[in-house]
């Protein structure tokens, strides 16, 4: 990571630059370890280590330099803030920084500590001034997925004004009329902050854009049910986590470019593992830059990842707003009926999500799948029970991990992966 | 505990005769410890010590007669479900078991450890045979006010189909317009279940009926501002705790005549402890009977509990339901308004029950608040740290429990309790 370069920047920021400074460092070994230790690595995964070199660096000069020029910054955790509305206003949409155990000691001043360690990251990154994100926005975007981000967002509000969305709980119709008014009035919110009214010909342009990143993530899904694996699972993670952060225009070519390049692999018969590896699908909770924990754990136990069933993975990408309709009010149907298509752990009930793991890990040929729930998650804790029922009834084992970013349990989970894996071989 | 007189019943229950008289045994033995080893109690509890000993016999019992008769029994878990359109359907409105640790170790097949208590009681009264109540049900109705909860029912339904209510997660117009879509939803529901029509008149008398209810345990709570304390907080708990068994009906003359006896021992000075004992508020997660764990360990740590801010307290009884519509439409207006007031901690914000608890422990006179989280309830632990700043902001000590069912904690709870009211002294 460039950490000479910015620190200006940084500065102005407000970060604590020595903390900060010994971030990157941690993160740049780790990342090596884990990234550039790999083999038989895609051409296109340069551009990916380039984005993830600069995702504090060059990232965030775009974003003042859009900010300079006008432009708003909204920040989300959740892929239920609708990215569409956000282009449309002309802001840019990123995700927050929630992926590692930075500051973690100082959030739990003001979240109980048993509460996820997601949650207490984007809190610790926060108080701690490690996260240039956040510290770039102009509105910070919640939402009330589970009890823990619900109840958390109204004590980060007080360092971290933060607009909460209500997402319902059932998928009813008036479950849909309640998500409806959200999208509404977060048009309206949209509005008022960058003063750019969201016309039909905006809104049109911004679910274009997120479609057509959405299909580049689907089109590489789909190839990876190629054998032998095309690509490793950390790449692929590495890639859903970088589309919550890069332009997206730009991030949507360069993912076709890979693509295109997996595509030449897949036909001259190659991959990164022999075609024989234990192929897995990881299945859970979301896992943000740079929790790389698992999939490396993973993929050092004799297995290649093929799929991610997350929020970072194919619940961001599976479901595309449809394009037909030509009014605001169509389109704010069509937004509507989108969202509520996402199979969340926050629905009950939550049968779609049982029918498309299973779909999935058939559908990229999986040998099996790990469970992976953030310990005090509640929502994927429970699930992973009934995911179980129905990957056994599909003839699919399972393992269920709950941990979360601390690394004193890897051994003991490269242990029990390596028995799972052995039972696949 | 009448075990030896009901066995028939219970028999065509299919309850688990052994583990039930051994339960039964357990409770009358704690029962005699908690309660009946109270001096100065009022000549009222009598009622309250029959109805408790004969909770799962001759209420049971009842039920039964009831059921004979064509009346229907609902089974509930939550404050949410309306008990005005319940008894307007001219069907019987009932709490299920979920206060003991009763096939607890069952319940983990079902769903995660990380479960709180009160979740894993309730199955594991089910799976284990053990709750008589449920197994009378005709209908169970559940309700999204927390994760845990939410993703329970849908482990629990396959075992005993469970209607689920939407509470929703906000106070905005969309949500209220939600929730009153749930409550016409549950009249249906009823209609359906019972073959009675819910007519004005029928509901009216069902918003009287609760509403008596009440206003029977507003007066209990106004009376315990005396000093002293003219009831141990044990006897009001157990009070709150029954209005969720006993008939409505019964049971609000009974606690009206409880309230006299009251009024004249405080017109005589008289209380259960000494006037200078220090006064403590319990506030947070619901008691359900009988978890009176925490009650007996600052009642034998020389304060004396002055009121319960909790579902199984104020949280049930403080709003009323406004009686002044005479339609149909007007009615389930007056409903819906009155249950949006609820300062459950499933809302975001939750503002409303900051300022209620610090009204309640200043008009009832409290030196202190004990708050009590279950292990594993997000939202009331998240609030626990709200409320600690909204009392000290108040100049009201607190001090924050979290426990579960189990024994173990019992003397290490009683040395912080302990510490915490010497120093109020």
């Amino acid at each position: 990571m460039s950490e000479t370069t910015h620190h200006e920047m940084w500065e102005r920021l407000n970060l604590d630059l020595e903390a900060h400074d010994g971030l990157l460092e941690v993160l740049g070994k780790f990342y090596g370890d884990i990234y550039l230790s790999q083999d038989n690595r895609l051409k296109g995964m340069e551009y990916l280590d380039f984005v993830l070199s600069e995702v504090h660096g060059l990232r965030i000069k775009e974003l003042q330099e859009a900010k300079e020029a006008g432009r708003k910054v909204v920040g989300t955790f959740c892929v239920f803030v609708p990215e569409e509305i956000t282009l449309a206003a002309d802001a840019i949409h990123v995700g927050l920084c929630a992926g590692a155990e930075a500051g973690s000691d100082l959030a739990e001043q003001l979240v109980p500590r048993n509460t996820c360690a997601l949650i207490k990251s984007f809190i610790g990154f926060k108080m701690a001034k490690l996260c240039p994100y956040i510290e770039s926005t102009d509105m910070i975007v919640g939402e009330t997925t589970c009890d823990g981000k619900k109840k958390a967002y109204e004590a980060f509000n007080e360092i971290a004004p933060t607009y909460v969305m209500e997402v319902p709980q059932t998928k009813t119709e008036s479950a849909r009329a309640l998500w409806r008014s959200e999208v509404v009035r977060y048009i309206k919110a949209l509005e008022e902050l960058t003063g750019v009214t969201i016309t039909a010909e905006k809104l049109a342009e911004g679910i274009r854009i997120t479609n057509a990143k959405r299909k580049a993530l689907q089109r590489l899904t789909a190839l990876r049910a190629a054998s032998p694996a095309p690509i490793s699972g950390r790449d692929s993670l590495l890639i859903n986590q970088i589309s919550f952060y890069d332009d997206p225009v730009r991030f949507t070519a360069k993912i076709n470019e890979l693509c295109d390049e997996l595509q030449e692999r897949i036909g001259q018969g190659k991959g990164v593992a022999p075609a024989d590896t234990p192929r897995l699908l990881l299945s859970g909770c979301p896992m943000a830059v740079p929790n790389w924990k698992l999939p490396f754990v993973v993929e050092s136990s004799g297995a290649v990842i093929v799929g991610e069933e997350s929020c970072i993975g194919t619940r961001n990408s599976r479901d595309l707003v449809d394009e037909s309709a030509n009014t605001l009010e169509g389109m704010i149907d069509a937004i509507t009926d989108r969202y509520m298509k996402i199979d969340c752990a926050c629905f009950t009930p939550n049968n779609e999500r049982l029918e498309n793991v299973t779909a999935l890990a058939k559908s990229l040929k999986a040998d099996g799948v790990i469970h992976y729930s953030l310990l005090f998650c509640q929502p994927y804790s429970h699930e992973s029970l009934k995911v179980d029922k129905a990957l056994q009834n599909a003839g699919i084992p399972m393992l269920s991990i709950e941990t979360d970013y601390s690394m004193e349990d890897v051994a003991q989970l490269k242990t029990r992966v390596e028995a799972f894996v052995e039972t696949l071989g």
